[in-house]
């Protein structure tokens, strides 16, 4: 090992290397190529599994050793968000664009926290790029990072930090003088945005959860009454977090309304759009975003709707000056010059927590560059025409029942089976069967106090065939699990 | 373009696009193979940097385009740390094993948030390994983030739950029941410890910035008497940071007796390894580090002297269900169930704030794997080695003196000018000069209110002769900006 390695960690066989190098792309590539013929999903073996413990290897192995390992143990072990028959959150796909373009950035190993450099350059384009989807203007900030749930906190710390000011950064909350600060959210709001609220010191229980509408969308008139009587009790309303795009059922809440209710209020405009945002890129879909060009900030992840690679979350902020505000510090070892590596200041570092960054915006780049914001659009409206098949067939089907209107792209159904308690038994026994067939993914999820089997439609990859599988293998799992007697899920000719 | 990528975004011609990705793969091992003839750092053209700015296309464009404007415009253009002559900060080099491995990572697409997989067993095998280094305990907890920032926020959260109990994470900071919380760190602690206080809604103000000894440490008498006054006036102390490797020269706190400082008030003890904690992986460097092994939790970066691809910070933490609690939340469609992809909870989405999370594990167990420890722990030593050289260099040279002591691989150092702030603006000018002649890459810091040159040795690509490039040009540079009369900063034989 320390042959190969003798004066830096560079190989000294560059050609024996290359030809390795270029094994494993093919590797991938052909994993990529023919994904849709290998299960969805499968268990790991338990001897599998243990393979992976072992002690800290004081000597080096081969590289090409370390390959097979990967390609035995871990590449047909993944939670299989790259396969089309994966349904089971909202994950994206990727694309082979995407790896080539990582692989690119791991190679410059660029750290984008900030210098005058190019990969920051190209970081800039992007957060152009998306304030022109989103109709913001020139001076709005924007960073990449991990993923929404970061994109969210970030949200929430300039909001925090325009409502105290800078004294906030000084003496924490306690600058509120004892105002306390409240934020609102809807019950169908995804976890990260309470957990935000801990992470900047508030609590969870600063956090109002709206009501939902019939539509799983926040009730604005709810919203309307919790901000007045929080008023009434000398609290002070901050922060409003909207949400394109439900993590359960894919609603996305009335962003006019509740943009309207924030300003009124002097509250700060967020959407948490983790998915639902990009479908902006689709002329479609993008009326049922109205209002989202009126936030204060907007958070999203490419690696969603994006089909960038994992992982590429974003945050836009309106007022790039105040998400500055919010970050901004100076350190001796980081000082500004007008010349040389220090020069072309604000840097990516100063407008969020991280100094150390890679080089997200590079598959971002490469893929809206090779595919353009059209193709990108249509991959997104195929996902919801796709959801909408999925959910016609289950009204077709008598043994299923739709939980939830179809927003977007996410249908969450259920197997009528006998009642109560039984029924969601059946019906996680039922997604645990799919997932273990190989055949599909869908997750499980509870909508309105009852479980329901939860497909999300997010891969470019996925196609009706990949949907008319599912319930197909759902069919026979039900007939095998089912007494005589009770309706199996079947197609419409046999119903 | 949308004849390329018809059905899916996945290329309908598998063939050229192979052939385009080897192309690509090329491309790097060329650069990475060859970076030593290319200088160090350039500025950007005024035409490249404009080139980058276009609007959103709505068309896409051939991958090869755009992999040449990305070979024309980015590529040349990088801070430059994968180069053996960058010495600006504490960045690692990178290895084309770990551009492999990011490949790999990016063709899976896996998202590390959860499920049962074996993407999330690799993680928890590097878990175990930075375990057994550490020396903590089979139940410790750890995580991979974007980096040290990152992770010294998730332990001060973890301290924070410690302190608080559950009720922090519903009641915010008033669950401390009006006893402040504060804790300590050194002068010379990086930024983002502050940060950390911040964002987690105590405030810098919360953090007490404890005095420096003469070797640039903690002193640990003056972090007993804040504790002490701070106790006298009813404060609670919660959380000591000590630093292993200070941001600017390099110092490592006396891990023993600040940790027997902090255990004895009861308070959670912190170090930040963000660079220097992997020192440990050299049996002639680990004694430095000694009582790291008794902390609480441990932040550093692989992507520092690991010499891991941009990003992959990590946290370690003794007491994994301490840093559970402060994370693990329920959510409806994240049920864990015993079966299917939603069996072997704990999840890492429950150990941090991130639940989209790219398969960072990877890069760093291909790494680990294939040099072993060994191996990496003494490129790590040798850069120690070489930082020694350039303190010996300088004080071999008049015009040049030492600003620092040398305790790790951070060198500080400045050129002899006349005096004052002519002295400052002289090295300033030279720095920017360095950096601009592509010859070499230092920056500039301030120690003890003196500006100093500043070189961080972290790339394992680094030798000797680019040490004694960097001094050549400093000659030559400083010569021209210098009136006669003035020794410039010659090499031993003409001093």
């Amino acid at each position: 090992m320390s042959k190969k390695f003798s004066k830096t960690l560079d190989p000294d066989d560059w050609e024996g290397f290359r030809v390795q190098g270029h094994r494993m792309l093919d590797g991938m590539l052909d994993y990529l190529e023919s994904i849709r013929a290998r299960p969805v999903w499968q268990p790991i073996p338990g001897e599998v599994r243990e393979s992976m413990r072992e002690p800290l290897p004081s000597q080096g192995e081969d590289l090409d050793g370390v390959y097979r390992r990967f390609l035995e143990s871990v590449l047909p072990y993944t939670a299989a968000n790259a396969h089309p028959g994966f349904f089971g959150w909202v994950q994206g796909g990727g694309t082979p664009v995407g790896m080539l373009a990582e692989m690119l950035a791991a190679g410059l190993n660029a750290n984008v926290g900030g210098r005058d450099q190019m990969p920051v350059e190209v970081e800039r384009q992007v957060v152009r790029w998306m304030a022109e989807l989103f109709d913001f203007p020139d001076s709005a900030g924007g960073l990449f990072v991990t993923g929404t749930s970061m994109a969210n906190f970030i949200a929430l710390l300039v909001a925090r930090t325009r409502a105290l000011g800078d004294a906030v950064r000084e003496h924490g909350l306690a600058a509120s003088g004892g105002a306390q600060l409240v934020a609102y959210t809807s019950e169908a709001a995804h976890g990260c945005v309470a957990q935000a609220m801990e992470l900047a010191g508030f609590g969870r229980a600063a956090l109002r959860m709206v009501a939902l509408n019939e539509r799983f969308e926040m009730d604005a008139g709810a919203l309307e009454l919790a901000i007045q009587a929080d008023l009434a009790a000398g609290l002070r309303p901050f922060f409003v977090a909207a949400t394109a795009g439900t993590v359960d059922v894919g609603a996305v809440d009335d962003l006019i309304a509740i943009g309207a209710i924030a300003r009124r209020h002097g509250a700060w405009f967020h959407v948490d759009g983790a998915y639902g945002a990009l479908a902006r890129l689709s002329a479609e879909l993008a009326p049922r975003l109205a209002g989202i060009e009126q936030a204060d900030s907007i958070a999203f992840d490419f690696h969603k709707w994006g089909q960038v690679p994992y992982d590429a979350g974003f945050v836009l902020v309106r007022d790039g000056a105040a998400q500055q505000a919010a970050f901004a510090a100076p350190a001796a070892y980081l000082r500004r010059d007008a010349r040389g590596l220090s020069a072309g200041s604000p840097w990516p570092c100063d407008l969020g927590p991280d100094l150390s960054r890679g080089f997200r915006a590079l598959k971002a780049w490469f893929t809206i560059k090779v595919y353009g914001s059209e193709r990108l659009g249509e991959a997104i409206a195929e996902s919801c025409a796709i959801a909408r098949y999925l959910a016609d067939q289950v009204a077709l089907r008598p043994a299923l029942e739709l939980l939830a209107p179809v927003s977007l792209n996410i249908v969450c159904f259920r197997y009528r089976g006998e009642s109560g308690a039984a029924d969601d038994q059946l019906n996680a026994a039922l997604v645990a069967d799919l997932q273990e067939s190989g055949v599909a993914a869908p997750s499980l999820t509870t909508v309105r106090g009852r479980l329901a089997i939860r497909a999300a439609v997010v891969n470019h990859r996925t196609q009706r065939r990949d949907i008319d599988a599912m319930l197909d293998a759902l069919q026979v799992m039900a007939a095998a699990r089912l007494p005589a007697g009770v309706p199996a899920p079947s197609g419409p000719a046999a119903a």
